[in-house]
């Protein structure tokens, strides 16, 4: 029976299990290469708010899928997740020394260990989905969607678009802002979701519903993330506030402003619900997680 | 039936096929984000000598698997070497301006797209492998095999090694350098092997002895390839010639001498020999695959 109250508890018993089977899908710090599991292990483990596991829980949770069957897929959105910021906090990239309040990567090791580190959590991430435990069906549509969404058509194109527009020095459009985060971080939300509900043995109607929930979610992470760095300060939240600005990047409150952008938060509150009517009480972690992505101070 | 003396055009066919599929399977360079789908195509297209498609195709083969079922891992194969090589290339890794005779992808385009192309590159073989023809469990096999293949345990942990070994500024032990090699090369010729395997329905013990026949190929491959870089010119080979010694980087002539660096092409090729023989004359295009790689000039 579902929980109907997920609250706070729920989510850190699956915050902890995120955690664990990534502890556990690591290579050994004291193996060789050393340096090179060392700075996986950093780039993974030290924090993170673990919210693509999270949406690969709660997802999963809608259609009573077990707990142990998704751990493998939260386990791999995040090492994808975690070696993108390796690889965007680059000096060729945003050159940032700073994440979740520790040094990146590349400062706390090396620029060439930074580059080999994503890219073998990248590996490691598509290793743990060839050895999740579900059918082999399952295990191709996982496999599948985290390709996708990893990929041109997701996260890299979308990092692409936004160096292309930083590069230039202009303002993007509305529209395509909105279209370079729906691929930036956009794409791997919503492959997170759709990974546990392809878990859980979901219909195509259920994941066209989940599909709207984690559009709006993940446009809704960012403008967060764009007021935040605009309110924020640095100590909260991890990293460098106020970058965005200096850096002249499109933004949302570049371009609309704030009032503009916090209106446009609640419109997506909105459609969130919207989408997980049809599930009742049974979606209340995702409702959860939208809030809290919402809400969120860092 | 298998053909007898498959000789250059079945290689070449082979060849033609790979190229076919690469230029299918890689994004359109008229489509944004042009920049980074013109820097993928740069990466693969402009050149290789296509071993490792080659070797899928060869080893699928000897089970009469059809070449379209082989298609998607010979593609998959050769996107994570063309990713790995990009980001050698990278300024912080070998740093290298030439590359196929062509200008690497950070000279010809710029770091942030190297680093992101060999992203994309590596998401694309997973994704290629995911809607492969083939059964749902050959294509959780070729994946596993794949992924296994460039992560730490694989391609990833030897170039970790070299960078380490090159770092301390240290001769490596003649095993040492065999176990980096067999990670850095070896574990992606051995799937490129095990894939075309896997397509046909091979048998453990099948596997097995291919995987013998794998192991000794690598080896040669990386044994020639430090032979030429010692006896070779930049214009022949495509890239910086000499580089080897003037990085005072381990190779097999710098331990052990020109000499002994052909003797043990020799034994390699016998090795070789030996796991292919029960496969008698369906094996001949492995065995030319073979002696290719042990006497290549470029």
């Amino acid at each position: 029976m579902p929980d109907a109250r997920p609250g706070e508890d729920r989510l850190s018993a699956w915050r902890g299990r995120a955690d664990a089977a990534l502890a556990r899908a690591l290579p050994d710090a004291e193996a060789e290469p050393q340096r090179l599991h060392r700075a996986m292990r950093h780039a993974v483990l030290l924090g993170g708010k673990r919210m693509r596991p999270l949406l690969v829980y709660a997802s999963g949770a809608l259609f009573d899928a077990a707990p142990e069957t998704l751990d493998a897929p939260a386990c791999a959105v995040e090492l994808v997740h975690a070696y993108s910021l390796v690889h965007d906090d680059l000096p060729a990239m945003d050159d940032d020394a700073l994440r979740r309040g520790q040094p990146t990567v590349h400062v706390a090791f090396d620029e060439a260990t930074a580059i080999l580190a994503g890219d073998a959590l990248q590996s490691l991430a598509f290793a743990v989905l060839a050895d999740a435990p579900a059918a082999a069906d399952v295990r191709v549509a996982l496999l599948r969607s985290l390709a996708e969404a990893a990929g041109v058509a997701g996260m890299c194109g979308g990092q692409a678009l936004d160096i292309d527009a930083t590069g230039r020095g202009e303002r993007l459009s509305l529209a395509a802002l909105e279209r370079l985060h729906a691929l930036k971080t956009g794409a791997l939300i919503r492959a997170a979701v759709r990974m546990g509900a392809l878990c859980g043995g979901a219909d195509s109607d259920a994941l066209a519903a989940l599909d709207r929930y984690a559009q709006a979610l993940g446009l809704a992470f960012q403008v967060r993330d764009d007021i935040l760095d605009v309110e924020g300060d640095s100590q909260t939240l991890g990293k460098t506030a106020g970058k965005d600005a200096a850096q002249d990047k499109s933004t949302f409150p570049a371009l609309i402003g704030l009032d503009a952008s916090r209106a446009r938060l609640d419109e997506l509150a909105a459609v969130m619900d919207q989408a997980l009517a049809s599930f009742g009480e049974r979606a209340q972690a995702l409702r959860a997680l939208g809030r809290l992505a919402i809400e969120r101070d860092r």
